[in-house]
């Protein structure tokens, strides 16, 4: 059996849950590297404590058979939630959190049992990349590197986000069939104070800043890099310098068994201590893999410790309500030899290219 | 309060509901106009029997009030579960059906009553389209003939599937710029004879059909057209006339009050009058509206009532294996003055142009 069905066994063993039923479009990625939406049609791995587990799937999606697990296919006019649970025996059951009410509310009026979240216990065991996964996530962000430097010597006077955020799709289509994770957001001026800015028409303008959050996939597993680009402004080249250091000084304090909330302060206090503090509006990170949040945050209320493996953003910020903003974010991966940084666009202040204006 | 949420209320009255929960994306645009995806977090329309409409949401996503509702923000370290909890107080609860496990075995534990989905109840409000929705959908399919028009001169001798896919998620863009409500499917030769084939490298060859089955969306609202173009081919042309009738008879078939198993069956019994009845191996249509399938399937074993106002595809098909395929589908609604063909590309028998091969 795969490896990581085989770690998911060995909790069920543990913690006495006799099935889990996994159902996401990612954790079937994760745990048979299955890549398949059903649409609105049951998909369920049923893995259950010793016995063989089941993939119950339409007909209409037949796939090849697996050592990992059987394949019971069921049509349009089956009841497949009876299906389901006529292999149900034992009472503790783990549901896939991202299962739907519907399928959820039917099997639950025909199986009576103790049902709960699976969540926590999927989101530990994918939250710990193997080697494999690390390679991925690294290519991923070697992709985002080379696409941001492509971008760059867009970026100048009088080119509009639109521009710049259709240059960025454009090239990571030259680098990859796979969709981009979340669409970039590319943010002028007082725009990038919206940390969730949605790009429009604003034409760049002398003094802003250009924020860029960007990201793609590298088989499935995701990248995620912001950079702000400057011109001469005193204020925004000043929060430059402590968003910089703050991103520096929370990746330095990164170690094993420390908690993610002991990160995030270190970031907050700095940027706190210059006055900055109720500018930094969000938490510091979040895990990443096969989805662009996934894992645990890096927030001030995360006690979760931090393990060999894990993979997270490091994007502290400082949002001045309609002057501008700064972010910069960095993937890092907790490895056995400390900590690796996995996207390498540069970090210091870079001013905008100061030639002809782009039309 | 709008129309859409005082038709719910009165059947939650009628029904003894106490609450419903509203949560999904495409429920929320239809009842609020709301088009927001929240990702992860938790947002939930709350319509309760005889109180104030209220909207959960998180205070990332700050939204205009509305005279709808009254938004109740959380933010990400409020436990929006008790939240939502504190406001409830009967205990018939329907759920939106697409509301993830996640959130709902949360509530589940914290209030205790007798919960249901509401899949059914909001299925057939959505079902009945307003005239305001007939607008939208009728001008989602002149945009998909438009694009049709278009494409047609691309189909010559020599042109791979993935060339003409581009070329219509092309024009699509120049017409809207929303997404396309999914891959389109260019299927040539033997290709065609798999229902759901996605595009390739395949190349266009002498007698092949090319089947096109294309979508887009006008203010959330679907299309939905397929197409089969011919060339000299004696079977090909045989079964084209045969599911052309199907496609003609069925619509001529609708009427309110008539069962959708009939009409599924009047297409069926002539495509098996001619003994190619197990080659039209799907139902004859689906509904469609804010999403591409919504409402009622038009089945075999639908024995859903038609009624006015509803909105669904016709679309016969022939697969024969390894040989190739033909379908013909067109949109309708049910209107006071009868049925109305919402796509008007002509299905009259169409050659593909014989002139200079493509390369």
């Amino acid at each position: 059996m795969n490896e990581r069905i085989t770690k998911l066994k060995k909790i069920m063993e543990q913690e006495k849950i006799d099935h889990v039923l996994i159902t996401d479009y990612y954790n079937l990625k994760y745990f048979i590297n299955l890549e398949l939406d059903p649409g609105e049609r049951m998909i369920v791995l049923l893995v259950s404590k010793n016995k063989e587990n089941i993939l119950f799937i339409n007909e209409l999606f037949s796939i090849p058979s697996s050592k990992n697990y059987k394949n019971i296919y069921y049509n349009d006019t089956d009841d497949c939630i009876s299906l389901l649970s006529s292999h149900l025996s034992g009472k503790s059951i783990y549901i896939d959190g991202k299962w739907t009410a519907s399928f959820l509310l039917k099997l639950m009026n025909r199986f009576s049992a103790n049902y709960k979240d699976a969540s926590h216990l999927i989101t530990k065991l994918r939250a710990i990349k193997d080697s494999k996964e690390i390679e991925l996530m690294l290519k991923a962000s070697l992709n985002n590197d080379e696409v941001m430097k492509k971008i760059f010597p867009y970026i100048k006077l009088g080119i509009s986000e639109k521009e710049i955020h259709n240059h960025l799709l454009l090239e990571f289509k030259k680098l990859t069939p796979e969709p981009v994770p979340f669409d970039p957001i590319v943010a002028f001026g007082k725009n990038a104070s919206n940390p969730h800015h949605i790009s429009d028409n604003t034409i760049l303008q002398k003094g802003d800043v250009c924020l860029i959050d960007m990201g793609c996939r590298h088989q499935g597993y995701c990248s995620d890099m912001t950079r702000t680009f400057l011109q001469k402004n005193e204020k925004m080249e000043e929060i430059y310098e402590i968003v910089k250091n703050a991103n520096r000084l929370a990746i330095e304090a990164i170690k094993p068994g420390k908690r993610f909330s002991e990160i995030d302060k270190v970031a907050r206090d700095y940027i706190s201590s210059f006055g900055y503090g109720q500018y930094f509006t969000h938490r510091l990170g979040h895990g990443i893999g096969l989805e662009i949040h996934e894992g645990y945050d890096v927030s001030s209320t995360s006690e979760i410790l931090i393990e060999e493996g894990m993979c997270f953003s490091i994007e502290p910020g400082i949002y001045l309500p309609d002057v501008g903003g700064v972010r910069i974010e960095d993937l890092v991966v907790v490895s056995k030899k400390g900590v690796i940084i996995l996207n390498s666009f540069p970090k210091e202040k870079q001013f905008i290219f100061k030639g002809l204006s782009y039309r």
